[in-house]
C-alpha cells in the first residue's frame, strides 16, 4: 500500500507559497497507518498534470491531488484529469445550488460571476466530495485499481474534506502492516553527541525499528519507527527502547512524546500551576506568539510586552532610564531588568526577556547585527546570556526564540529538581 | 533549461517538518531566470534516492538535492549517490580540518564523535562546495550533460552554500529565454469578483503573458508571468498590463509589487511617519510578530501588549474594570478600549486590538469558539467588527490577524484620501 501526494500550482514552484498542505496530509495519513512515499509539486499546466498522474499511477495505490480547483484556474486541471480518466465533465446541480448559496450569503448583493458556475462541474466518473465550507468540491475516483482523491488547495477546505469525506472512505486502503512511532525530544545536545551517547542502544535495535535524528534549533527529536503486524507487541517493544533512550539523555530530556518545546512548557507549567511572562524586543511578539499558539496556553500565560522602543521598556517594564542610557537597550543590565519587570507586572513565577539587533540594519561595531541578550528570571535567580547569531533577520529571531526557550527549560528543570 | 528540486527525508513525508527549503530555492532560481518544473520529497532510503535521481536526470538539466547529509544519516545518501554516478567516496582533508575545528570551538572540550569523520567524505567526481557555517559540505557534480547540486538540509547552511558557492557557478545554466514577473496585490475582494472586474484586461493578454490568482486570507496576489527574449521589452509590456489592472482594482489595491500586507503597512507607515501600536488577546503576540518580522519595523512600531489576562487589560491597557465585568473580555466595548489604550500607551497614531476565543476550549453558548472582536483606532475614529471564524485554533488566529491588518489598511487608506 503506497500513497503519494501531488500538489498543483506554479506558486509553489516559484516559492511564493510554502506547501503546508502536504505536511498536514503526511501526518494524517501516517496516523492512519498509510505510508506516503513521495510528495510532488508540479506546475498547473496540462502537460505537467497528466505526466504526474501517469507516474503516480505507476507507482502508488492511493494518490492525493491538491490544488488547481479555484474558480480562475480549474478549467485546465479538470479538463486534464477528465481526459486522463477518459471521462468527461458534468454539472452537479447540488454543488451548483451550494455555490450559489455561498454567493448569496457573502456576495454583498453582487451577482455571482459566470466562472463560478464551472466550479459545479465534476468528473462523470467520480464520487463528489461535497464541500460545505467552500465553492470547490472534492472528487474521489477509482480507476484501474488505483484510488485518486482530488481536493482544493485552500488549507481549511482541504482539511475539512479530508476529515469529513475522505477518512471515512479510507478504511479499505489502510496497510495490513502497522506502523508505530515513539519519540524522545531532547534539547541542548548536538545530534552527533547524542548519537554517541545512545550508540549502544541504537546498535541493539532490530531491523524493523528505525531511529531518525531530527535536529532543529537546539532541539533534537528522536523518532523510532517500527513496522510489524501486531500493534500492541510493536508498541511495547518500541516504547521500551524509547524509555531506555529517554533515561540515557538525562538532563537533555524534554519529553517522551512528539511535542514541541513550547507544548512541553505549556503542559508542565500548567500542571505545576506556574505562570510565565514574556518581555520582547528583538523577537517582537513571536516568542509570546509561539507560547499562545499552543492550545491551553491561557492556563500558564497572562502577559507579554513587546517593548520595541526604550520608552516602553522604561514605562511599562520599569527598566531604569540610567541603565538604558549607560548600557544601551541591547545589554545584560537591560535584559535582566526587562525579565524582572515583566515577571512583576505579569504576576508570574518565570519570565523571559530578549533584546538584540535582529538586522539587517541597526548594528554597530561594538554590537553587530546578531548580537542578542537573553534573560530568564525564575523564583530563585535571574540568568542571562549573550549570543552572536548570523546576519539574517529571520534566522536571528528564530535562534533567539529557541535559545530563550532552552534557557527557560534549563532553569525550570534545575529549580524543579531542588 | 529545466530545473528541479529533490528533498530527501522521511520527516517531510511524515509531515513532521514543513519543506521551506524548496520554497526558498524556487524563489531564488526564479529570480535567476531558472524555471523549476518539479519539487519532489522522498524517503531517505537507497531505493527512493536512486529512483528519484534517475527520473530527474531524464527530465531536467539542473537538479538540486537537499537533505540526507547530517552525521547520523549521510552514509545511505552518499553511498547511493556515489553508486548512481559510478563514483566512490574519498575523504577531503580540508573539510575534515574544518569539521574538527567546529568541534574544538563548540564541543565544550568533548571529543569529536567518530561519525563526524564521515562528514568529510565526498564524491570523487564532485567539486566540493565548502561549508563555512556547518559540518556537511555541499557537492557539485556534472554528469552526462546534467548538473547535480547536493546541499545539506539545515536551512541556513543550504542558503549559505547557495549564495556563496552555487550562484556564482550557475551563470552557464541560466535560460536563454527571460522570465519576467509583475505583481498586483489586492485585499478585501474575492478571487472571482476580482477576475470579473479585470476580465477585459485579462482577455487582452498575449499568449506569452500568463495571469495567476493567488488568494490567501483576504489578500489576492495577481502575478503576471511573461516569457520572451528581450527583458526590457517584456518588462515594459508586462508592467503596462499590471498598471492597468492596479488602476482597475481601485480601493482594493495594496501594492504594485510582490509584498505582503505587513510589508506594505511597514513601508507606508514609515514613509508617512505614522506609528502603530498593537494590543492582543487571542492573537497572542503573533500580530505584533508579523509586523516586527519585517525589516525596518522599528521605523513605525514601538509597543505591543499581549494582554491574555483581564488584569493586564485593565492595568496596562486601562480597560475599565466595569466594562470587563459587564461585557466580558470578548466584547466590542473591551476591544475598543484595548485599541485606544495601547494607542495612548504607545504614543501611536494607529492601533489594532484583538480579543476572541481561539479555541479549542473557552467557548460558551453566547460566544462560541471562533468569536473574535477586532478594533482599529486611527486619528479620527475607532472602528470595530465582530467575526465568527471556524473551530480550529490556528486558523482562527490566522484569520484574526488577516482581518485586523485588512481593517487597519482600509482605515488608513480612507484617512489618507481625506
Amino acid at each position: 500500500m503506497k500513497a503519494e501526494i501531488i500538489t498543483i500550482g506554479d506558486e509553489i514552484l516559484l516559492g511564493q507559497v510554502v506547501d503546508t498542505n502536504s505536511a498536514w496530509l503526511g501526518q494524517l495519513l501516517d496516523s492512519l497507518h498509510i505510508a506516503v512515499h513521495q510528495i510532488s509539486s508540479i506546475s498547473d499546466s496540462r502537460e505537467a498534470i497528466s505526466h504526474a498522474l501517469n507516474e503516480a499511477a505507476n507507482r502508488s495505490d492511493l494518490i492525493f491531488v491538491t490544488g488547481g480547483l479555484g474558480p480562475t484556474k480549474d478549467d485546465v486541471t479538470k479538463e486534464t484529469i477528465a481526459s486522463f480518466f477518459q471521462s468527461k465533465l458534468i454539472r452537479d446541480e447540488r454543488v451548483l445550488e451550494h455555490v450559489k448559496s455561498i454567493f448569496e450569503k457573502y456576495g454583498n448583493g453582487r451577482v455571482m460571476p459566470d466562472m463560478n458556475y464551472g466550479q459545479a462541474d465534476v468528473l462523470a466518473c467520480c464520487e463528489v466530495l461535497f464541500n460545505d465550507v467552500g465553492t470547490a468540491p472534492g472528487m474521489w475516483v477509482e480507476y484501474q485499481g488505483r484510488c485518486f482523491v482530488f481536493l482544493p488547495g485552500v488549507p481549511f477546505e482541504m482539511k475539512f474534506l479530508m476529515e469529513k469525506r475522505v477518512i471515512p472512505r479510507l478504511s479499505g486502503y489502510r496497510a495490513e502492516m502497522v506502523i508505530y512511532h515513539a519519540h524522545v525530544i531532547t534539547m541542548g545536545i548536538g545530534e552527533s553527541y547524542l548519537a554517541e551517547l545512545i550508540a549502544d542502544i541504537e546498535a541493539e535495535l532490530p531491523n524493523h525499528i528505525r531511529l531518525a535524528y531530527l535536529p532543529k534549533l537546539g532541539t533534537v527529536r528522536l523518532r523510532l519507527s517500527a513496522v510489524g503486524k501486531d500493534e500492541s507487541v510493536l508498541k511495547k517493544e518500541t516504547d521500551g527502547f524509547a524509555r531506555r533512550i529517554a533515561i540515557r539523555t538525562g538532563e537533555y530530556l524534554v519529553a517522551e512524546k512528539d511535542v514541541t518545546i513550547e507544548e512541553a512548557i505549556v503542559e508542565r507549567f500548567t500542571e505545576d500551576h506556574i505562570r510565565l511572562a514574556i518581555a520582547e524586543s528583538c523577537t517582537g511578539g513571536l516568542l509570546a506568539g509561539s507560547i499562545t499558539a499552543v492550545p491551553g496556553a491561557s492556563g500558564m500565560f497572562d502577559c507579554g510586552i513587546v517593548a520595541y522602543h526604550n520608552r516602553i521598556k522604561h514605562e511599562v517594564l520599569s527598566v531604569e532610564e540610567a541603565v538604558l542610557i549607560e548600557f544601551g537597550a541591547v545589554s545584560e543590565q537591560t535584559v535582566i531588568q526587562m525579565a524582572e519587570g515583566v515577571k512583576l507586572l505579569g504576576g508570574a513565577t518565570y519570565a523571559i526577556a530578549t533584546s538584540g539587533i535582529a538586522g539587517p540594519t541597526g548594528g554597530t561595531v561594538d554590537k553587530p547585527v546578531g548580537t542578542v541578550w537573553i534573560a530568564v528570571s525564575g523564583p530563585y535567580e535571574t540568568v542571562s546570556q549573550l549570543f552572536h547569531f548570523r546576519n539574517d533577520r529571520q534566522v536571528n529571531i528564530e535562534r533567539s526564540m529557541a535559545q530563550a526557550l532552552n534557557m527557560l527549560w534549563k532553569l525550570y528543570k534545575k529549580d524543579s529538581s531542588k
